[in-house]
């Protein structure tokens, strides 16, 4: 695994972007990732029951074509949700439009949108603008970055992630394995991804995987990293992770061979993970980063229950806003947060300061230390609830004066 | 029933409040209702799995009791919750000292706290100023007054309702029962009350009822008002509504005199519904109330999810706050809310506004009306999901710049 300056771009794919005109501020909105041969596939889509028309037809072209993919679509600017038979009808339209742009099935395209539920979306823009858009693609780094910032929306920062993974080979030497990863996401963001989330995040690489391990290897790092952060507890009707595999690096990945694919593995936790905090680093309005470590719940869903109560509270979230210690509000979600607790056993640290102990003030809790820790960017808060061996990892956000801002005035 | 203007404070009851020095603001803090004789009370209290000691006590001496009560002791300006044994001790002492006062048994008196959560309760100096304020009390609207104020936290204005009640007899002519109640509420407004929420309710009437029916009157008027608010969907702590009936009317109330059992059951029904919408209403930062109308939900509880997945939206709450109609997020709401829907079937009035038709925008859409009408401070939205018979009324708030300010430095 490389750190960024080392970055290669996966083989295989192809990038760009152009402004067709959906963003108010006229900034680009469209943007493509084309493989140079059908790649393996594998999607998470949102558990909303409302989702986006753009998702229904993902996931029929990839049940049609057993989980290829060769040209992603993505529009910035109209989630192109709740707009009926009108937005499915676009979706389909500029699918088939850019089936005839890259002589391709129209099964194997995939698209994406982002941006306002409830607008139908005007394909008309996107078909212009494919023919100019499909001569500009390129596979390098720039491109990319084309590609990274026009599907941004709130996101004031563009978010990308990548590993580079040494299989050793015991007749060549070592082979390279790439992976790049990109995604978008500020508000609206409370992914609960199933396996069949307005968070987008696209992944490649040019390992060679079936559509059926890469399945496999996506739920395992995604249940890891987007479906544990919240920044305001909206699950989108558009949340999709997409990860294709061109196989342009010559080098298989499966079960078979366990000590690569567990290389791989832990590169994908790695890079999901990366953007994963990315997105809640960039939260709408968020000048606090909250790393919660809940541990001795009862089951891991416990734990899971506990962590997103305290990153629903409001009354929390504006105490952080605050760098207020005022630890009781975490009491109050724990107590409602429908765990198995006693409240008579909780611990509570802000990183190693201890606040909390057996669900009363400890007796070193010292409120200045506490502002002071909770003041920084970003912080760790741990709780031991003594219940059992439950456990887990959570990221999320202050709820500040900016986020209601944005979101106060959004549509009009 | 009656209007405010002709409203009589139920007899046997005596109010008032003194200052006893736990608002750091220095206003009265401390505030006793009491009994002439023992009263028939009925209780529920938060779900929240972390209480504060006082509900604890409270449960306890409910039941020593059957459902009598004399004295209701209620400070502001501390929580007693998470603050361990010393905060049982210190809620103790004071109902001990309560009861030499007032010269009942320990087990007559009723404790109940708000403020801040995780600081013990300074018990000393409640019981120091128990003597003085037992002088003081009265059995006037001024005396009910004080106690209107005493007992307020981040709440702006005093919350009353009154109700009188006109039993019609064949002996003696009517006669009347009259209904005082009086609550505190503001933020950490979400309760979730049992029979066995920081939300504080008292409910005083002079009918002569059992605890066993007060209990189911309780119950029935509770789940209809305090059981359908939201302010921040936090749950506190130490929410309690408390109904106390002295019986001093002369007028007995029970399920064998139907007529004017449901009688009162409206005038308290009445009263709780005044109560809870004035406690959104006071809700911290409120600029607009909304009332929800879930309709044609598959049950009663499905229509209850959508409305708490709404009433709980970041994003919904904050378009409100800048009278921005953006309807996609109400559907995306509605669509991760858990409950039974089809998309396809969503139909969305604001008011009498048509906003959304089959799950897509309504043909006669117009934003400029839609945001005319949610500019109002209070509004209806009117959702049809078309699955069945269920339906709720649910009454919630905005989110708006205000209350970041007033908790982001609440405790600091």
């Amino acid at each position: 695994m490389s750190d960024l300056s080392s970055l290669v771009i996966p083989s295989g794919f192809r990038f760009g972007a152009t402004t067709a005109g959906l963003k108010a501020s006229g900034r680009p909105d469209f943007a493509l990732i084309v493989a140079d041969e059908p790649a393996s596939a594998a999607a998470m889509f949102t558990a909303n029951q409302v989702s986006a028309a753009p998702l229904a037809i993902d996931k029929i072209h990839l049940e049609m074509t057993g989980g290829k993919v060769r040209v992603v679509l993505i529009n910035a600017g109209n989630a192109n949700c709740a707009a009926g038979q009108a937005g499915y009808n676009a979706a389909k339209e500029t699918c088939l439009a850019a089936a005839r742009v890259f002589a391709c099935p129209a099964e194997q395209t995939f698209p994406s949108s982002t941006g306002i539920i409830g607008v139908p979306l005007p394909a008309e823009k996107l078909i212009a603008k494919l023919p100019e858009l499909a001569q500009s693609i390129g596979p390098n780094q720039e491109k990319f970055a084309e590609l990274a910032q026009a599907i941004m929306t709130t996101d004031l920062v563009e978010k990308t992630a990548f590993a580079r993974v040494e299989i050793p080979s015991a007749e060549d030497g070592s082979k390279c394995i790439h992976i790049a990863a990109v995604c978008k996401g500020s508000g609206m963001i409370h992914p609960q991804l199933l396996p069949h989330a307005t968070m987008l995040v696209y992944i490649l690489t040019d390992a060679a995987i079936t559509p059926a391990d890469l399945n496999n290897l996506l739920q395992c790092s995604v249940n890891k990293s987007f479906n544990r952060i919240s920044v305001d507890g909206d699950t989108s009707t558009n949340d999709t992770v997409l990860l294709l595999a061109s196989g342009a690096s010559g080098v298989a990945i499966s079960p078979s061979t366990l000590a690569a694919y567990d290389l791989f593995a832990d590169a994908l936790d790695h890079v999901c993970t990366s953007l994963a905090r990315q997105i809640v680093a960039d939260g709408e309005g968020v000048t606090h980063v909250v790393e919660l470590q809940i541990s001795g719940a009862s089951t891991d869903a416990d734990a899971l229950k506990v962590a997103k109560a305290i990153a629903h509270s409001p009354l929390v979230k504006t105490a952080w806003a605050g760098s207020d210690p005022n630890w009781g509000r975490l009491m109050a979600a724990i107590g409602y947060s429908g765990a198995n607790i006693d409240p008579n056993k909780i611990d509570i640290h802000f990183g190693l300061l201890p606040i909390c102990q057996n669900g009363g003030r400890h007796p070193d809790y010292d409120p200045l230390s506490a502002h002071n820790y909770i003041s920084q960017p970003a912080f760790t808060i741990n709780i031991q609830l003594h219940q059992g061996e439950g456990s887990c990892t959570f990221w999320t956000t202050d709820l500040t004066h900016q986020y209601v801002s944005i979101n106060a005035d959004y549509s009009t």
